[in-house]
């Protein structure tokens, strides 16, 4: 059996190191593209604090999280250890105290069930500002024990490398498709086929160009996020937890004492690859609101991400009906980092014949 | 009447400027890749030495670099002069002297026909090594007044810029196409359809996947080149012609005391946006072959592009029969600097319904 | 004679230019440094609407202004026409009506005697976003129409080039001073002496380290500047005038689509060399408050400068009394690119033993 | 006891970590200089293949590599595991087989007193290709497993961590030195003074022109050095180990899928801080003749290091008679990463008045 991956970022890499994992051919193409999510995305594990209620989701997103400890291991053994990865905790803050209320009993409804999001407690703000030193000082939070974060970046090459390693075949290409004779057919950008038994299309935003030459009209959009990456040189931010300020912006930190702000949520702007100026502003100004201690810390970098924004939140993960050998996963959107790994090992139960470990009947493709 | 034109490199803005020029209305989309030919190409302009014999190609070319003073004048009357160009002259020289023979006696049999080459001569190594100080001692030469060089990068953007300034719209998104009742529909990255008259496709190595969409096997491969920037800082280089030493890899120099040595030709790379160690010593190892006054030099980028090269050396031009308007402008390959902005006016032309100034139907694309 | 000059900022450059126009021997070392001030400022010409009032300072202001037609006309025809310099007008607004009017007696009563300032005239607030188009659309200004701009970093590298090509000679190495029988004496990084008649210390805000071997206390110190470089790709920016909104931001355009917004200023940072969120933050914001159509611009750089400020806005010109054969020239501070070129014509005068054009005693160094 | 340390570099950081450690107040200053060699230079720890024979040096420069396993352990538990260390072994590899034996023979020797170095043993071509992968087909080796690498710029940037954790302040500013009644006075950028019982000058090739305006003739020249950064995406190279090919190039793999090729020897070049045409092209030629499996590798970066050479390679380590308060370490050399990490705490030791765990007194500073 021989599998193509199209596509190597959380999830595409997530396939391929299942299937190679278990002694399937596999030949993953990545094609260089700016704007990958996965490169530029912040990784944080922590789904327990989600204002969203559909229970179906919510258990695929608290899956995600709970095999984290899985895959980390297996990675660890392979020996891939530089992952970014770290039980970090996770520390909600909320401006209203009502807000924090809401969140607090969320949470804990939600951690019943969920046994490694630790002891869950409040916390005063000289004890949230003593976890999270740059923030502002009259901030109360949650912190929860279990939240992690991890570097996608560096969690999908390390999955990749142990797919090559178990024998894959990356490449740096593109990949057409085609319909030919009701199935889709793979193509090299020197128009030669490739051949294959199972075609994953793990191509996140672009993941609608890739499907329009079989017909089928994928409702993935790109939605372009901009984080701004600072250093606090000197400074030992490891064991900083993530800071969920209950909007849209939150902020994580690195070993290498650097510190994440995230991140614009931009519809509309297409795959335009750039950093502008009221994208800059708006997270600065919102990290610098609540945590005003990052005020003399170095910027390094803004990375640019499309993120693969499907109808709503739902994700796409399965088998096309009515077309032999095309699988896909998408629309993960902001829970990608969470979601992906496990989700990979979804699809690649599926590409072997297995019945996956949860149901994906609710996410599958439209049919072609 | 309204236009879409799909690629901004060389070819797509000159048709877009010159489109604009007209008072036609015009949407040009360009979307962000790594490896576009154009923004890394160094731009010779110097048909008069090519060992290419085909006449009709040969006059494409000839006409090509005798457009370039009116494409100046044009431009600079809009206030665009941040172009790159300059008439330096180019040097050929040869390790060979009876392939500097051959050479002398191909070029004077040409600029019979060509008063813009002005008046070429036979240089002895002393004087080209005065013209290209960095230049081994040993090479004579031959020297055209008339060849110049020009940076695709600059004169691209500024024929976008006038295009813009003349009421042309610039988007930064991918746009895909698809078969809609015989005519090609163009599409943008959130699904809608985009109105136009005419499309064309002047997207160079991105062309096929664009066109695959409409049932069409565009005959066109990435072919990577490798291209160093060096500098050296001081120097006075401004004047410094074109040297082609017979071989594939030239060199030219810029105001800005930077030198460029080019360039691999990787075929079967694919879209793999890489500086290899092996194609970044070959460059080096010929550049300093023969010109070893650049080893103190800086190197201060690699550019890699993606060369839309054809079945053999000929350009794809023009309309496609059976299927109303559609256009394609591609395959020029390493010409495409020279002949990119007179094939962008043939094609305009085209597309507003005349006759183009130079018959195009030995370069018509395959029909639908 | 020979002469060594110590840093090639716009200073520095336009000492060994001057020089080497002469026929004098040049020995430029320009060591690399991050935060250089020519290399990270953005160049205004206008010095007709400044605050600062002290006479003779003034007069060295707008003669450093007069001077800029000569020096271009000058560079031109040595064929250095890459300087990014543009007679492109000022346009001042302020928010408060009565600051504008003041600004206005205070600009007409100066340019009485400064004809190359032009016909000076208010502009109401739609005809100041016409003539800068992403301004606010309720702030009056005022036009001054001989304002320019030009960029730094290539007038400094153009008029480098221009004294190289008359025979100066450029190193990038690191000089160290040392008392010797009471003249300074320059020692390359290697431990050898440097053999001059005269050494010229253009060295900016790295004067002061340079000085201290020679026992002087040389009160110039760094001052952080960041600036943010825009592009808004396809727009013509080119004629845009340079924008003084009053405060201390301002905003430039180039020929590129470039739009650049500055500056920070931070005193006591020393050479903390570094992009830092609120500095970013500060100039986005106040750039967006004026200018909102810079809101999609795409943000290409942040420089960073070290200006050197001395005490009070003072400068420091001419040959230091008590030690044979030391000149220095420093602390123009905000209007190093407006004076500049026409000090480094003084000390040039200097060192030749000329009496400068313009008297530099108010501007004497301190004695050794 | 308050310490200054001018310089954070490999020496510098360990100087301020393990005073630090002890409880001692200690301010780092670190300004802002590109080429240190910590950050660019590859660092290997296998002293036993070394050429140089004198006995005192050897001594110190074993005990550096002894050192390591202490230092990493201590750093592990302080939470900073990100050094990119990694004890993977050393492969010796030679073109002649005599030379081999010598190499054989001069390892062996020494291992008799070092078990850290593990079993060496010989290598046949095949084995020697299998352990890395790239390498020619027909090199015997010398197997060392007790070699390690380590990344100079993750190390220094733990250490630096670690101490400011435990207390030290860390600044990004120069600092000059004064002589002040018989004692170095240290200064900041601002002109301040700076309060110190010891001053540590850990400036590298920095260091003499800090050390002059003490009438100081500090012998460290910086020695340019060139290195190639590369990838091969997908590959696990984490446990190759150190190729050492009896020349002044080698190779060196991390974790990150990146392969290291070092280094120019270049003398005289002062602080020309460049990647220049000749210095790539001799590292990837010398790279690529022994291993040509790294043709395809992608180049990520060249980085440039000023080695500070000193006389021969003799470190300079210790307290400079006649003037109270003053330590210097220095010159290094290739053996920098090797060395420096335990230099760094004979410094520290010997700053708290105790006796150094190696004699230092070979290696003092020549008096003021």
């Amino acid at each position: 059996m021989r599998v193509v991956v199209i596509g190597a970022g959380i999830l595409g890499s997530s396939v391929a190191y299942h299937l190679a994992m278990n002694g399937i051919e596999v030949e993953v193409f990545d094609e260089v593209h700016q704007g990958k999510a996965t490169l530029a995305g912040a990784g944080i594990v922590c789904p327990w604090a989600t204002k969203v209620t559909d229970p179906e989701w919510y258990a695929l997103y608290a899956a995600g999280a709970r095999y984290y400890a899985d895959l980390v291991e297996g990675l660890t053994q392979r020996g891939e250890t530089d992952l970014g990865y770290g039980r970090v905790g996770a520390l909600v803050v909320a401006e209203d105290r009502k807000e924090l209320d809401a969140a607090e009993q969320r949470i804990q409804s939600r951690i019943a069930h969920a046994p490694e999001a630790g002891n869950v407690r409040r916390v005063s703000a000289a004890e949230a500002k003593r976890l999270f030193p740059p923030l502002r000082e009259d901030l109360d939070g949650i912190y929860i024990p279990g939240g992690s974060r991890v570097d996608g970046r560096l969690l999908a090459a390390a999955m990749t490398r142990a797919a090559v390693a178990a024998g894959a075949v990356l490449r740096h290409d593109h990949v057409s498709l085609e319909l030919r004779e009701g199935r889709a057919r793979a193509i090299r950008s020197d128009g030669s086929p490739i051949e294959a038994d199972e075609i994953v299309v793990t191509a996140g935003a672009w993941a609608s160009q890739i499907l329009r030459p079989l017909g089928m009209e994928h409702p993935v959009r790109p939605q372009r996020g901009q984080i701004v990456h600072l250093r606090l040189s000197g400074t030992e931010t490891r064991s900083w937890p993530v800071l969920l300020p209950m909007t849209s912006h939150y902020m994580l930190a690195f070993d290498d004492s650097r510190v994440v702000i995230g991140a614009t949520r931009e519809d509309n702007t297409g795959f335009d690859y750039r950093v502008t100026a009221s994208g800059q502003a708006e997270v600065l100004n919102a990290g610098l609101a609540i945590a005003p201690g990052l005020a003399s810390a170095t910027i390094i970098e803004t990375r640019i991400g499309f993120r693969p924004a499907g109808d709503g939140y739902k994700p796409i993960l399965g088998r096309v009906a009515g077309m032999d050998g095309l699988v896909i996963g998408n629309g993960l959107g902001a829970a990608g980092l969470t979601i992906g790994p496990y989700a990979g090992r979804l699809l690649a139960q599926i590409c072997m014949g297995e019945a996956p470990d949860t149901d994906t009947s609710p996410y599958a493709p439209a049919s072609a």
